[in-house]
């Protein structure tokens, strides 16, 4: 899988306006391999913006921002410095990577969008097997009695729930909850499986859609309807469960860093945040170009809360009867927005362009966004497709290094250390990540993002040694938390 | 993807009761890069049809046929010359391909069942792209309106509908469709995507999860829901329109031919048995074990009636607005119930033996299932996993060669010649499918399903020459259409 890397998900490439005035759109060519784009301009057709007669989906509030003049137009995409939402809406539809729904906050995945998630699932799934695991499919319609079986697991998830009252023509005596995540319909099926020690182990995963009927959405970010794979393991100790979370946490950390050259920070839930039936929950946090967090994928290391809900029990080695230790673990289609968010600017990576005198010479410059100017540009690639696609390769993956320093170091400058709650407030307010020492009530927790807007991102694995003391309650502390906004 | 083959779809090895007189559970040692599995025997654990406490599913009704004496008992499989419905339930619990889910018909497809179709996927998926189709995601629910506007399609799906009729704990003002299929919503994007004659052909592909409220279910055969992969096409003429649906179904023999040793017979729906929309539909039709017949495949040439419904229009090259020509097609988790009924037996293609000898002296036994005796047997095979896995492999492949030869003498056996209306009967009888002239309406379609329980599977592609005489109503007629009881 190796091959894989971010030139596979990086898709915003343009034609030189040098050689055409009119706008363009953009088409793969062919997607070889190993496993990345090379790409034509076709004539451009598509109203940005302009993308539906029934939206009604309700983007993210922006901040109070006056639209570009230019906003609307066909082909124009809002600079990312002026109006970051506007912005994105522009290069979700100018790329063309999904549109809307006609069903409020639903979003089709076009051709570009969804090629970044097959690449997304084909690394993932290589990994997810060599870890252990088996791919199965469970029904996306689950009785609504057994989400009610785990009390915070329902209280979480009944806000948001679809429901399926009629089938056939008929009324159903029991509605049917149309999944929004599977552990309860998981846990009954693990009851049967389950008998003994011999049989633990499982792990399973199942690539599947969920329904959360949500408010407020945004494309990939936040839809009604979603992809994306979720692991599901029984293990006979408290340890094996917690292990086997972290390795999960682990393996989405490493793909973050090494195919999507997105910096995620990985720690572990404040109780607030913590998956609605977790014992604890890790997560990877991502930093957005507008320095928002976004919580791309997490893992829950679920204790017994489920299998006491659902009798999930095993004979131990000494014969006695014992509850299955859980964990479940997830990536959607979120994480297509978390790299157009981290990566994407006015819209294009390296950019090709072909000029009339190039045409006559057999040849392309070749110019690179992250490095401007003349600098960034190389003259006199040869066009034959050979050389110049292994020069587009060696050339993304210079791309790809750079990006991942640049997120870096944009990461890094921009979360500030706080050791009082007014540096917290003052933090924020910039729009950056605040960390510090964190022993605070979850009543606490919950002042804060009432007064500021941010919440604990995560308590981040790697920490400063030694006792801290907590900016909000003065009492000592080991551990910093991280504090921002978050999509 | 030519190592793709047979051996990847068959999973029903066991091992030998030479050296395990316990019954055995199976599972994958690992998956190798050539898509074939290599097993190891796990300890049996799980009781045949004691699957699930809360199952209301109703199975197809069995034929009269009293219970096996060991029915139900752990381990235990039907013989399928017994109750061939017995049989396919026991196959299916025992080599753990699915299980049913808490809601009546819906099917949970376990690792080995999910193994199978995902060899079927990366096959198909390989290939539709190859034919030029990219993939995308369409939201699963579909205003009502939608399904509405295309007068047969509501027709023929309006009885097998799933309802959300809440979301976020309100009732909708408009009820939702949980997708039985995408025309209508794919309809609603065209019409936004297409602008002139530029934008044709469009064609995508989606693999998705569909809901048909099914009365009968049969795990992989018919169910609730279910998984497939199902392309949408449009062009400018209807010749494009027909040379697409044309292609894909041909891309489905190959696969059911080539891939999985199924001896397909393609044709043309009756009008009848035509998909609820389509201008015309492309089937697969395969023979099961049974001789039951199971539509494996479909493909249609839509003409230009959900284009008309939806008002999906193009600019020509001469500037005149026309409507779209369309197909679609599918093939779904019921091919792999295909594969079973078709290949299937009392549950061992290649059996590995390995008594106490062996073990001193380092091999295996290798038994083919299609050659009974010491014929099929090869003695003194070393235990050495590279050696062994290339020679499975390769008896594999003979394996492969050999069913499908096997599958093809007992199609051809089992389609018998008919020119009167008696002889079909007598042939339908006999549990055989009839092939003759025919040139009925409607009416007299029916009738013969009425009276007989067969209908009409297709029109072959492969016709003898000439005009012959419809064995009902003894006009001439160009065609022969081929009748059988279906699943």
């Amino acid at each position: 899988m190796g091959a894989l890397r971010f030139h596979s998900l990086c898709l915003f490439l343009s034609t030189s306006t040098r050689a055409a005035s009119a706008p363009t759109r953009l088409s793969p060519l062919h997607h070889h391999s190993h496993g990345h784009l090379v790409f034509k301009a076709k004539p451009y057709t598509l109203a940005s913006r302009d993308l539906s007669t029934q939206v009604t989906a309700e983007a993210e509030a922006p901040e109070n921002i006056e639209k570009h003049p230019k906003s609307g137009q066909e082909g124009f995409i809002t600079p990312r410095s002026h109006d970051f939402n506007a912005w994105y809406a522009d290069i979700i539809a100018n790329a063309e990577l999904a549109d809307y729904g006609p069903v409020r906050g639903t979003m089709v995945i076009r051709p570009y969008g969804y090629a970044i998630w097959e690449a997304i699932q084909d690394y993932l799934n290589a990994k997810i097997k060599e870890t252990g695991h088996k791919n199965v499919y469970f029904p996306q319609f689950i009785p609504y009695s057994f989400i009610e079986k785990e009390a915070s697991h329902v209280e979480g998830f009944s806000p948001e729930l679809a429901l399926v009252t009629i089938g056939g023509g008929k009324e159903l005596e029991e509605k049917l909850v149309v999944r929004p995540t599977s552990e309860t319909i998981v846990n009954y099926k693990f009851t049967q499986w389950i008998r003994s020690y011999r049989d633990l182990p499982l792990m399973i995963n199942q690539w599947a859609n969920v329904t959360r009927w949500e408010m407020r959405t945004k494309p990939f970010i936040r839809t009604l309807e979603f992809l994306w794979q979720e692991g599901h393991t029984a293990h006979a100790t408290l340890e094996e469960a917690e292990e086997e979370a972290l390795k999960m946490i682990s393996v989405y950390k490493t793909f973050a860093y090494e195919q999507a050259a997105i910096p995620v920070i990985v720690g572990r839930k404040s109780r607030l945040e913590t998956f609605a039936g977790a014992l604890r929950t890790y997560t990877i946090e991502a930093m957005m170009g507008d320095r928002r967090a976004l919580q791309a994928g997490t893992s829950h290391n679920l204790g017994q809360n489920f299998s006491r809900a659902f009798e999930t029990q095993f004979t131990d080695e000494n014969g006695q009867r014992q509850y299955v230790w859980q964990t479940s673990w997830a990536v959607s289609t979120r994480f297509v927005g978390g790299i157009i968010m981290t990566h994407g600017d006015d819209g294009v990576p390296l950019r090709i362009e072909i000029g009339p005198r190039d045409v006559s010479s057999g040849t392309v410059v070749i110019s690179r966004r992250d490095v401007p100017g003349k600098q960034g540009k190389v003259f006199g690639v040869s066009m034959e497709s050979s050389i110049l696609e292994a020069y587009v390769k060696d050339k993304l993956d210079e791309v790809q290094s750079s990006l991942l320093e640049k997120a870096i170091s944009f990461r890094n400058s921009n979360i500030l250390d706080v050791s009082s709650y007014d540096e917290l407030k003052e933090a924020i307010s910039q729009g950056k990540w605040a960390r510090g020492p964190w022993s605070g009530s979850d009543a606490e927790e919950l002042r804060v993002k009432e007064e500021t807007g941010a919440t604990i991102r995560c308590f981040p694995f790697e920490q400063p040694e030694g006792t801290k003391t907590c900016f909000m309650t003065g009492n000592p502390t080991e551990e910093v938390a991280i504090f921002a906004k978050s999509y």
